[in-house]
This record gives C-alpha cells, structure tokens and sequence, in this order.
C-alpha cells in the first residue's frame, strides 16, 4: 500500500480528541486511582458520575468515571471548531449510513452521538464548560501530574478501513507499521491536534480500546509515579515500562485501572502541524518500532483491550498479533 | 480594553512560525555558539550563510545564519498551509498597502517578501525542501537538546496595533499585559500552531527583535546548557535564568549570541488548540507576570533588542519599559 | 598560608553533623513552612517542640523547632562514633579551656554541651533513637522531597580560626577560598562524612549561622519548590537561585524560614572520602566561585545571619564581604 | 541467623573500593563501549592497556582494560586510609593463611596482591597518582554522565561465609536477603564508604562477578544512554531495566560490554555512615526486593557472570537462584 496521503480539506473540522467516559464497578476504587493516586482534578461528581480534568486543562472534563455494572467504554469523544462543523459532521454521518442523534450531556453544548466504521461509540460538541486556569495552582499537583489527555489507540478488525474512514474526518497518519506480505496496514498513528495522534488503530479483534493516554512534563515524573504505584499497592498494575517506542518517540508507562482499563503516562513526542508532513512507515519485523529500547511487552498487552458498551467485536482480517518473545 | 477576539476565519492559513533569518559579523564563532554549544544541526553552509534545524524538524532551515557587516535580522519567516494560502496572503498584503514581492529563498519554493505594519521584513512559503528525520540519532543530539524553534518576541511601539494587524492574519492571543492606567496592551502572545505563542510583542521602540525561541525537552537540559557555557567560555552570554515566567508558564532562559542576538530557551508550556480558549489577563504591576520565581531581568533584557536590517526604530507610545528594580 | 592540611588522626571521632535547634517565634507558620511546604516528616512534637527527619534518615531528628520570644539558634548538633569518643571529646573541650557539660535532649543518649573557638554552642552525642525507614514509603514524599540534613555555614571572625580548631576534631578542608593580599583564608568547607561539606566557615561578623541545608534528589525536585513557594505565598522567601556554585558544585536554592532561618536546598556535590583528597583552591577574584551560572546573590544573602541564642557577635578581622555588584 | 553485626574495630582501614581489572578481547570495541558510549574518559592507553576514570574521581583510574585472549576479571581493588593500613592488611591475610605478595601497578604505589574467602584475587594500595579535577570540564561530559565506581557486586558459593570474611575487613551490611528455610543468608550489601555498598553477594557459583556499577546524577541519564545505545548499534547490550530495586532503593539499568562483562548503572542510594545503621532485611520470597517496580530480571541477569582470571567455580551451597518468572 503507497503511503497514506492526508486529506487536508475535510468535510468538517475536529480540534482534538477531548474526553472517554468509562464505566467502572467502583467509583471508590476508581477515584483512589485517577484521583489520589494518578493526580486528576476532580471537577464534579456524584454518587453516580466522576468528572475529571488534566492539569492545564480549562473544558470541564477529559475523563468521565461513570458507575456500572461492567467496566466499559460508554464513548469516545472529540472537540469540532464551532457549531456549524458540528452539522456538518451530523451531515456526514448520515450520509455514511451512521445512526446519528443529539444526546444531552452535562457541562456540554450540542452533542451529537454516532458510530465510526467499526461501530465505536462516538461523539462530538464544540462547546463544554470552560474552567478558569489551575496550571499555576502548583499545590494541587499530585501523582504523576498529568497535563492533558493525549490520544486513544483502538484495536481494529481493519486498520486500512480505519484510516480511510478518520482520514475523511481530516485525521492524518504521522507513522504507520506495514505488514509487507499482505500489503495491509498492521497499525496507524493519526492526529488533528499537532501531535503524534489524537487516535490511533493497531490490528486485532475490534472494536476494542486499547488505551487512553495522559501527557505529562518530563520522564522523571513517570518515574516518581511508578515509585509511588509501587508502594501503594498498585504494584501489579504496572503492566508495562518504563520504556521508549520507536513509533511516536514516546517515553511510555502503561498501568491499568482497577477495573482493567488501560492507561498510557506519555511523554516527547514531536510537533506534527505541517500539512507536507511525511508519516514515518516502520517494517512490521522491527521489533524497535515497539520498543525502541525496554523490557518486551507483556503477553497481556497485546490481547487485552476494553469492551464498548453494547458492541459486539469481531475477529481482525490478519492473522494474530506478532509477538515479540522475551 | 477588552480581552482580545479570536479571529477564526482569517483571510489566509499560516501553520506555524518558521524561520529566522540573522545577519551575523563572524561565521565561526557564530557556528561555535549555534552548533557545538546550542546543539543545533547544519544542513548545508558556505563562506556565507550557514543553514541550521533542530532535532525534531524535518524543514531544511529554522534558522539562517548569514555573513554581514553588521548584526541584525533580515527577515522572520511563517510557513503557510499551501500554495493558494500564498497567493491569499499576496492578495491581502497588496490591499493593505504594503510592498509585496516574490523573492527567491534556497530550499524554500515561491517565497512572499513584504513588511507587517511596523515595516518588521516576514515572508511567507508553504514549501520547504523536507530532510530525513534525525530526532531518534541520538548520537547527534548535542548541548540544550534543541528540539524546535517555538516562536518570536518583538519590541513594538503600539502592541494595539500589532494584535489587530497579526489577528486579522489569524493569530488568537493567548495571554497579555494591559496597562491599567491607559488602557493600552502592555504585551501579547499569539499563536498559530497551538502552543503559547509563535509571536509575541512587549510595548518599546521598535521594530525590534526581543529574542527567538527554541522548546526543548525538560528543565535540565537548560541547567545543562548553563553548565557548558558557564565553562566554555560563554558565562557572560548567560544573560537571565533559569527561571520561570508567570505569563506562559515557561522554564525559561536567556542568552545572547556573539553578535547579540537574544536566544530564548524554553519548555513546558502548554496546549492552546481551542478556539474558544480564554486569553489570561495579566496586571503590568504584579511582579510575577514577569517573573513567577527566579532572579529579577537585569536591564539590558528590558532594553536590548535586535535590528532587522535596513529598517528605523521608533519611540513606543508608550511611557518607559517599568524595570522590576532588584 | 599554605594548602590547609588534613588532621587524618583526631582526638575523637565525629561521624557527620546531626541536627539543629531552631527558636522561632510561631510554631505554626514554621511547621506550615518545614511540613507542608518543603516535606519534612514530623517524628513528635507538642506546644513548644516539633521534631523534624528528611526521607532516608533514621535518626529520629535533624532539626527541632522550638517556640522562642526571639528568632534564634540553640545549638548545633554532631554525632560521635561511639560512647568512647563521646568521652574522649569531654576530655579534648576540657582541656581547651571550653566549658563542658552533660546535658538532657529527648531521643538521645548521654548529649555533650560545649563551644567552639567563638563560642558557637555545639553538641554532641552518639546515640539517638533510631526509627524504622520511610525513605520506601512514597506516599510521604512532598515538597522538595528532602533526603537528609546537609551541613552548616557560619559566619566567622576568624576562618583561620576556624579551620585550625574544627581541622583538631578531623574536619577535613575540601575546598577554600584565600584573600590573596592578606594571605588569609577567606572561606573554608570541611567534611567529616565523605561529601564537601559538614560544616563551612565564611569571613564575616560572627557567629552567625549563614544557613543549614538539605540534600535532594535533582535539580528538578528544586524547580518544583520554586513552583510551589511561588504560588502559596512564599515568593519574597524565595532569596537567592537557583544556580550552581563554583564551590563544591552543587545546584543550589536558597529560601528564608518566616524568623528569616535560611536553608539552603542542594544537590550534586561529590565524593570525599580518600584521605589525600587534594583541597581546590578558588581566588577571592573569582566571581564563578561563587557563582559558576546563575544571577548575581542579592545583597541581603551577604549580610543577613541567624544569631546563636545568648552569644554576642564580633566584627570581622577582614575587610567587607565583596560583594558581586549586579 | 541473627542480623549481621558489624564490626566497627576492624585490623585495617579500607576506605573503599576503588578499581577493577577486565580482560577484554578487543581494546577498540571496549573503548568505544566504555569511552564514546558511557562516557568515561581515558586517562592513559596503549596497545595493551586503556586506564579510565570517571567525571568526579581524582584517582588515575577506576577501570583497567587489558588486553587478553578470553574476556576474565583480573582483580578487585580496594584503597586503605595510608601505608600503615596497607602493611597490617599484609599482615592479616598472610594470618589467614591467604598468598600474599607485593606487586607492580603503573600509578600506584606499593599495591598489596591476595585472594578472598573464595580466592577471588583482590588488591590493596593506599597512593595513586592523583590527577586534576574535571567534574566542572562541562564539555567532558558524554554519554551517562558517570560520576564515580560504585560497587562490585559477586555470585558467592556461601554468602554466610563472605560477610563473615569481609566483615573482619571492616565492611559493614546494609541490607540483606534471607533464605527463611535454610537460615542463610542469600544474598548481602556492604560498605565502608558511606553508601549502601561497596560490594555485594548473591548465591549461586562463584567465585564470579555479577557487576561493576557506577554512579550518574540522576535517572534521565539512564535514560539518555537508553536512547543512545538503542539507536548506535547497542540494543542488545542493554540487559534490564531501567527500574528501581527494593533493595537499596536504587534506580539501575543493567548493560553488557562487549565481552558480556556486566555494568550496573545506578543512582540513588542513601548515606549509610552511622555506625548503628540497622541492617534493612527482606524475605527472599518478596518480589520487590528484587524489583520494587519494573519488568522482570531476565535469565540471563540470573545466570551469567564474568570469571576471575585462572580462578576455577564452584557450586553454591543453596538450591538454585530463585528465578521470578515473567
């Protein structure tokens, strides 16, 4: 497959990822994680709903905990510039076949409910809550001090057919992981808001997420959180890292929450707003574009991803995810 | 005065700042300070113009080092979306009344020479020769880790102006200083590519060139560099810093090339991609605006500035820089 | 005078310096300033005391405040090997004419109370109640995240003096500072636990204590306290850096107590154990001395001291501390 | 078995371990291992023998590279406190039965040749040739930055049997693992410097040398040499980590040379200098003893160590190394 070419002239224009709202069997358990534990803010809750926000954050929310029976994914959620964008994207959707529909959601304007080419849950506002500035408020910095919410990375039954249908949405691949004997794309980095991505696709039984990632300032505090989940009875919930990828640069950590989903602490990655930007394309056979340098992944993190609510997942079209032995 | 609007629908797209251009008395020792102590990386050079880039840019040139009787700026340079952007932006500059030219650049495809409303000499491309990526040879990295150049920061004589004409090319203001007693700008930060700012602008005579940023990794690549200065020869190029700037939220610090020239060297920042992002106020008489913690600026930070070459300086209208006295 | 040479066979042994006694005038606004604020644990206290360790120490103080009508400093405070050296040290005071006497402190054993060479009072001892670690228990760790008490600075009349009766109890001189024209030693830095310093002696009106200072991890632990001050009220507390010293090379931070009690927040000196460690000498003319990087030190750091409890100050034999003019 | 006491009379003074001697295969491939990459510096070289010393070290080296058919440690090197220590170091080994002789070493002075309690050869001196500082050369520094030897680290046949000998030599147990079972130790830290080891013993066939560690400033310079020696040919080079172990809280990174001779990078341990430090226990049968947080130790980090020159192994005493399965 030739190198994935942007469309730089979308049909409507999404800012950046913006919020996941996951269901969780124990608002308690879960707020010790995000809260004290990771270092979110906590903006609203109740004895049914957590809102959290990120460090230099100023919408309302980037994470909703939400309680329920099952731990899943209720929607993924992005920012359009304005609210004409926002009927266009209504437009687009329905003329895709989508079900679209305008849900109420608190602290947010207009919100329109859809599905993506996999049947993802998502959604889009262009306006929510706007909080005054806490990035100065170094007292309230706790844990890993988490800045902003960065990106999701889905498991896909067909990453080929996720690019092409978030490429019509103005998504663009910065790198992407070739399998060279099918031709077929194994895995894809897209972004809207300058950075590596806002959404990411990697082959396997999909719908699923794979994770949400959290941008922090510097490795040192990754590693002070990793000092701190260690002794705090987290310990098992460091799944993997700290490490480097090839793809993205990033010096990662991946922890899972209490009720499994996953979590990626992310940091230096590198500014992507130049339209002529070429995307990176890896060989599927080089382990370095995992692990740049660290400890192979644990066979967990290649098969466990999170469930959408209500949405049946199907195998990929590819054969089983390679991976690199110990 | 009232915060200043967005303007989200501008007359032509630009991306990003791009490059400067320094009129320098001494190639070598120039070189000394950019290459082997600064760290950034030659593309090409000769007798008379070095062309430098960062460690995650993929341009050619961020910044153009040439050989002149004397020191001074020839030009700041943006990046538009494409090449229709270009000639949108010919148009524009043409009904403003300013002189418009197309000029040849190295590397760079159909370059725009004109003046902003200071007569401040900025081009516009949307082309540049692309280079392989480096920011993974971690062999080369060198000195500050430099990983991009972030942005501009003039002397203006009316920053009221200079907000109305740069938003009308659609940069949104970030953060900015208001003079309570006038009601006049004091400063202002306006962005393109959605950090804190690609161009900023302090009330004094101008146009001059305050400095010209780069964004690296963490703090401790500055104390680093403060390290290698300290020395190598360089102690007395330190000029202000570390320290942190309340405006921005910089880890910040100042430096001044052998000719003169004023290199910011900065990191953590922060994300201003929506539109609907709320301006911070600050007050011209809280001391950390200026200054969050760290050492008061020493006069000459208040008073140095670059030339661009061939262009007079004017008076602000403004009354007399307010030096925080040590 | 001639590079100070070591006294490698003492008359008693001292392991490190220890702790030391505080009055300060509102218990309260000092525990919000050592607690909270920089991250020191309380291991007692009560109305009038509040005993203070750093993370990965297990002796059960190395500051106490104690409540005061005045701003003062009670005593500083060394550890001896074993009870044989404590004795030895009684003998060793006796016969310099000191007066010596056993004296009760809470948490440790038999204590010696004596004076130096100024009358500076100082104290010995060589058991205290040892407490189970918490250097693991990261939970704890705020503030500055400070690991272990550092050394003592004084202002002395005489550093000669100084050097020359601290250098008969096995402090040994790392580095030193000479006034070229009187051939006197101007500032001395003396160790007796293997890093630069347990204790330094700079010309000035004395004694005073100039400042007693922490260990930390890095540089970054000390950013985030310029972070945290600067936004909770302790920005004018903040007096000096950060910088590095030319002297003993650390990344130093200086910041006043609310009775003006200053601390110094360090890291990065080095190694010192070999018995033939040669003194680095500095020349008084040397700025970088003093300041390898950074701004120049506010006058106030020059002048202003801590007194010891019931001790008259003299002036100086040398002339005024040069200051680094701005 | 009791907690291990120490022994604070001990025959002789060592103040610390000072070099080791490895046999390399190909002095070009080891320079560019341990000079271009880590970042030590050569202090001396010919065709058969490259000396380095690290950033802070005044000694002439610690680390001797000697040319050789197969890859082999050739000795273990501890300093003693003068020429007086060094003769009763003589006279206590020749008492212990051991070979003792007077040998020539290039920049020592009378260096004293004998074997352990496992006839692991090791050396004693009290002079070497001092050298000027250059931890402020800032532009010196390359690679991980290393500061200073810190420890030899040894797979014992019998650990009980090593404290017990290096015990009378005045090393000092800061923490140790127990085998609750069998009442022996099964692995011990020691030191004389003031950190938690000089040297250290695993169970398991030895007399072999598990690693050689050196001390950096702070984790990101573990982190840099990651990303160097991932992206300069060394990936496999890198063995495990980085992550922090329980036992002496130190943050590492394990990396091979090219004879597989094993570096421990590390930083962050804690002054041991009191003399009733508690020895800090933990159960062989606590994983985070090992690793307090980070992937599992590989296999090979449990089985592989470097042999001494012309010394044969021997099996351990205890059942196999208890390997903490992925």
């Amino acid at each position: 497959m030739p190198t994935p070419a942007p469309n730089l002239y979308p049909e409507f224009n999404i800012i950046r990822l913006s919020h996941v709202v996951f269901g969780v069997t124990d608002l308690a358990k879960s707020r010790h994680f995000y809260v004290d534990t990771l270092g979110l803010q906590v903006t609203d809750e109740d004895d049914q709903r957590i809102y959290l926000r990120a460090m230099e954050e100023r919408g309302h929310h980037c994470m909703v905990l939400e309680k329920s029976a099952e731990a899943n994914v209720q929607a993924l959620s992005f920012k359009v510039f304005d609210e004409s964008e926002l009927d266009k994207a209504y437009a687009w959707f329905e003329q895709q076949g989508k079900p679209v529909e305008w849900v109420e959601r608190p602290y947010q304007g207009r919100t329109l409910r859809t599905v993506d080419c996999f049947d993802t849950p998502i959604e889009f506002y262009y306006q929510m809550e706007r909080l005054a500035p806490i990035h100065q408020q170094y007292a309230l910095y706790r844990g890993v001090k988490p800045l902003r919410i960065d990106h999701f990375n889905l498991f896909s039954t067909s990453v080929d057919d996720a690019v092409a249908f978030y490429n019509s949405m103005g998504f663009r691949v910065t790198e992407y992981t070739e399998d060279e004997e099918s031709g077929k794309l194994w895995a894809a980095w897209m972004h809207r808001k300058g950075g590596v991505h806002d959404i990411a696709f990697t082959n396997g039984e999909g719908p699923r997420l794979h994770h949400t990632a959290f941008w922090v300032p510097t490795p040192l505090n990754i590693i002070d959180l990793c000092d701190l989940m260690a002794t705090t009875g987290y310990v098992s919930n460091i799944e993997r890292g700290p490490g480097r990828h090839g793809i993205s640069n990033a010096f990662f950590l991946y922890i899972l929450d209490p009720d499994g989903h996953r979590i990626e602490i992310y940091c230096s990655d590198y500014q992507t707003v130049d339209p002529d930007l070429e995307p990176i394309k890896w060989d599927l056979k080089d382990p370095q574009r995992q692990t740049l340098w660290g400890a192979p992944a644990p066979r967990s993190w290649f098969e466990h991803g999170s469930l959408f609510k209500g949405v049946e997942t199907k195998a990929s079209q590819l054969k089983a995810t390679p991976i690199i032995a110990p």
